[in-house]
């Protein structure tokens, strides 16, 4: 499949089958993720992989939006993956404070669609959750109080009668310009 | 390509050929970017394509680290790309800053790594830019003050003579764990 038609095929998946994801598939999206390119080669992250029943339910709780709006598919999904941010190496993290830019949430992005694509090479979906009580998953899965959790991605396979949607975007013509703003 | 040889193809690429970049594969690598997800959809993004020689040589001098220490390649690239950090809806906003995290900041690295894996596909390369005088290239390029600029990419054919590099990164047990940190 080439990049495009795979940007095409992903998309954020809110209702997943009951089958397991195979470990290989698995750790093929982990690898992908680890090669993803961050400022200064810093790689600011911790995958934390759940896949144990109990946590999984607790942390899909502490996902949900306010009187459960939003976020009740997250419990499907067999696999749920927790994006911490780590501490830049010193030289990225004065560029960075210097210029007031928060490298590692641009590299977080990266490492995070580099999974999700290669989810989507494999059949799978995928859905990154930026809503989540923080503090309650940090309890759950022992993460250290000066950790940041940047972004939660859900994995499993899509239900069989989920339907491809056409992606809405802005049109090009107002996102690009051309030698000046 | 699959899109694991796709990502252990893309790289950094620091010296460019002088051969033009041909509009229609910058195009499909702004197509790639334009198909991007980001938090609730809100896109928030402006690339303002920089292929005028007199504009791209001062922005890439304004790329350029103190006393010349690096970027002094930004000049060779036939295009540079800037993306700009568009205000995102009022709802991720809002969810942004409940929770502290800069969704825009996720969404941009997203959208940059949709850019320059299409790249490589197309056996163009790129290079992220983290550094550079931000106010410097706002007045350079009429960007309004209020916006911010998240990153510079340069495009361009790889030098001929140009390695493919052997990815240097942290072995995998050591940026995942299971089910806890």
């Amino acid at each position: 499949m080439s990049l495009f038609k795979l940007i095409e095929h992903r998309q954020s998946v809110r209702k997943y089958a009951s089958d397991p994801v195979e470990e290989t598939k698995l750790m093929q999206c982990l690898e992908a993720a680890r090669l993803a390119p961050s400022a200064s080669n810093s790689q600011p992250w911790t995958f934390i992989v759940v896949n144990e029943a109990s946590l999984l339910q607790q942390v899909a709780k502490a996902t949900k939006g306010p009187l459960g709006t939003f976020n009740n598919f997250v419990v499907q999904a067999p696999v749920l993956v927790i994006l911490v941010l780590e501490k830049p190496k010193m030289l990225t993290e004065m560029g960075g404070r210097l210029k007031k830019k928060e490298y590692p949430l641009i590299d977080i992005g990266i490492a995070a669609e580099h999974f999700c694509l290669q989810a989507a090479e494999l059949e799978m979906g995928t859905c990154m959750l930026g809503w989540f009580d923080e503090n309650e998953i940090k309890k759950i899965l022992s993460i250290p109080d000066d950790r940041t959790i940047g972004l939660i991605i859900t994995l499993g396979y899509p239900a069989p009668d989920y339907p491809l949607r056409k992606k809405s975007r802005k049109p090009i013509e107002s996102i690009v310009r051309w030698n000046r703003y």
